[in-house]
């Protein structure tokens, strides 16, 4: 539980947005819970009770009020996957995946191995979620143990629920960026003692990917994640084309990329893969049935010229799979969940789907919550949750406010169910496609003021 | 000439890029104009000179200077194809571009029959353009000639550079949106009459597409622009898929899509198509030959989902076509050159193709003023040109600083032209991929300063 400074009752007020169900599979009216006027009581950091201010008024009226008239405020962002260290890079000129790591990753998370350097990063990184409306986040670390201390203890001082580990790599990268199978098993087994559910903080044991992995170093991350059943796994999967021939050059004896890990023993309901861009129909079928996650990272797609997510394939009826949304920075071009949004629209878009504001801004809070298998404490406003929540400016620029201005009062006033929704539903959309930093108004972490 | 209201000489001093040839055709340091320490001098809202502070300080010891410390200073950018009607209607949800059209655009469109109301909406356009470093754009208005008026009135008071024209449709589009192609020349001409060459303005003869203008509306296009061949024609080709079906359709005995407005008389030095994704061989053939132009929308043609323009096609050195860049509010979901060329980078990568950030400026400077046959009096630095430029701010938010941080100062100093070069390709790079409007400091219009 978050421990919050302020232990005496606090209440917000004013219009949420959140989800109880998933709006691929369900209808919007089944799965969109828009409360025009309502009531948050956070306590000790968790919400302790959500509704209707007309409902709730006369229980808590002894409770201060905090009201953000105008503004939308709903469950804090989830990163399904980034990389810490790669923010001093983000943004990086001319290619595509594996030269991409060669002339710019490797060299960049060398620094890492300093201690102090790490914390720098760290800190700076964590104030650029935050400043995005990310609250939680799935993030890689670099191979060097301490990278993953500066960074617990930066995200611990900030009482962050928040998910890294170290990096595992024992081949096919520079001599400075590699470990052992052994070093690599004995570091995360440590770091997992030490920081797995310390505070808010939890572990992902992390192999780069297959390349960077020998079968041995796959195996034994798969005994620690057996003796750790708790902890997370980490990686990526099938982003790039390349990738994915030289994977099948490296394990001859798979039948495709997932199988790699699979035989490792790391397909699980607490794995999440990166990118699945170019999964064939068995590693569909196998991650459906293992219940594992895939993070769809729309900007590094487009950025990295790696593909295009078959979000509505992987989201479907019958087979569905745990989705989540990833900035994917530094491949990824922006911290901001918004653009993260808009990008994945333009990705579905190309293959002649649309992604509605509700399905996307569901896999940004619920859907991540779920593919990070804490949907028991976020991603939405039910009680027991924790108090992580973001207040949205949807007039934070000129021509933000030319496009949804005039909506605010009418959306707070009488209207049916129905109508109230979809007009939420285009003036939401207006913001995921004009948003950026500029439209976090707020951030609490814990029911605690963190950013504004 | 534009007509300032200062009429002594003013000077500009900083760091200067511009473009005195194209990198995709040449080298960079046979293209690329960097003045690390550079001065501008403006006289009567032209260039007067311009070079290094050192060789011309003592020229000018007299003229009191303007220093822009740590900032780049660059041509305006040049948007080669946008629509003002459309500003409050940008980023409408879930369409590809007909169903967009009937749903979104044409309902929007029929407010512009009233004067008053495009005053505002063309005021608040060009409000957006220039906060966004945009200084000149070739403009759809809508079907009313008023809409026309509306803008050249509003582009004229900000003495702007801008290019426009009434949209002609006489068939499928709704009734109150259609002219005749009897109406349709004779109002084009008489604001052709009243608006071409009138201060900084220019006009241009605009059919929406050929879906919605008969071949007789076309034929009497073609006339108006055989008698005036100094206006532009502006219309949209080949933008997705379906509607290159329905133009082969409706026009059978053309050989392709660029043949019906060829037959026309439409194909010419001073002809902009927008998009032109799926062009055939003939139709890059007719175009280079023709020496027209293509807009370039990346962020549209990703929203709408119309698909990857070819741009390496377009500017291949043995069949050249004329390419400047269009934002294309409202298909396009910014107003912003930055983001615009973000989006064209990712359209380039995702055919395995790199867009260098000297080669995205300079389809947005220079490359947009010889698309728009305007080189003579926009696109760079040269004594003689209309004084529009920005000042960029390459540290303008904490991650284009984290990102970009340090090398102000190291530019300034002495190195090599090529690493000087290399260092600021990187730069400019990481400003375009993370850079929106608050890297824009500021703006002038022939010399005076309209924003910041």
């Amino acid at each position: 539980m978050p421990s919050a400074s302020s232990q005496s009752p606090q209440a917000i007020r004013g219009a949420f947005l959140d989800f109880v169900n998933d709006p691929f599979y369900v209808s919007d009216a089944e799965s969109v819970r828009y409360i025009p006027d309502g009531l948050l009581i956070v306590e000790k950091g968790a919400i302790a009770d959500f509704g209707s201010y007309a409902d709730l008024q006369a229980k808590y009226s002894q409770v201060e009020i905090v009201t953000y008239p105008g503004k939308i405020i709903m469950p804090g962002f989830i990163d399904t996957h980034i990389h810490y260290p790669q923010s001093e890079m983000i943004a990086a000129y001319g290619e595509q995946l594996l030269e991409w790591l060669n002339k710019y990753t490797f060299p960049t998370e060398r620094k890492f191995r300093d201690k102090a350097y790490a914390q720098t990063i760290a800190s700076l990184f964590l104030d650029e979620l935050l400043k995005n409306g990310t609250t939680t986040a799935l993030v890689f670390a670099t191979v060097h143990p301490q990278s993953v201390d500066a960074f617990f203890e930066e995200a611990s001082r900030r009482n962050l629920r928040m998910i890294s580990g170290k990096v595992l790599m024992d081949r096919n990268a520079p001599d400075y960026l590699t470990d052992t199978p052994e070093t690599a098993y004995e570091e995360s087994k440590q770091l997992i003692q030490k920081w797995h559910n310390n505070g808010r903080l939890l572990y992902a044991i992390t192999p780069r990917f297959a390349i960077t992995s020998t079968h041995e170093q796959l195996r034994l991350a798969g005994k620690l994640l057996q003796e750790f059943p708790d902890v997370y796994l980490h990686t990526h999967l099938s982003e790039n084309l390349k990738e994915v021939e030289w994977v099948a050059e490296l394990f001859p004896e798979c039948k495709n990329y997932l199988d790699v890990y699979d035989r490792a023993g790391l397909v699980g309901e607490k794995s999440v893969f990166a990118h699945g861009i170019h999964l064939s129909e068995d590693e569909f079928k196998r991650l459906s049935a293992a219940k594992a996650a895939l993070s769809f990272c729309p900007t590094s797609n487009l950025f990295l010229g790696s593909g295009l997510f078959k979000l509505h394939k992987a989201k479907s009826l019958n087979q569905p799979i745990k989705v989540g949304l990833g900035t994917d920075v530094g491949g990824g071009t922006s911290f901001s969940m918004l653009h993260t949004l808009n990008e994945a629209y333009k990705v579905a878009q190309l293959q002649t789907q649309s992604l509605s504001a509700f399905k996307a801004l569901f896999l940004a809070t619920l859907g991540g919550a779920r593919a990070l298998s804490l949907e028991d404490k976020l991603g939405n406003f039910d009680p027991g949750k924790e108090a992580d929540f973001v207040v949205l400016d949807l007039q934070a620029t000129s021509i933000m406010a030319t496009r949804t201005g005039g909506l605010s009062t009418r959306l707070a006033q009488g209207s049916t169910e129905t109508e109230l929704r979809e007009e939420l539903a285009e003036k939401v959309f207006g913001m995921m496609m004009l948003g950026d930093d500029r439209a976090i108004h707020a951030v609490y972490i814990a029911g605690e003021l963190v950013h504004r």
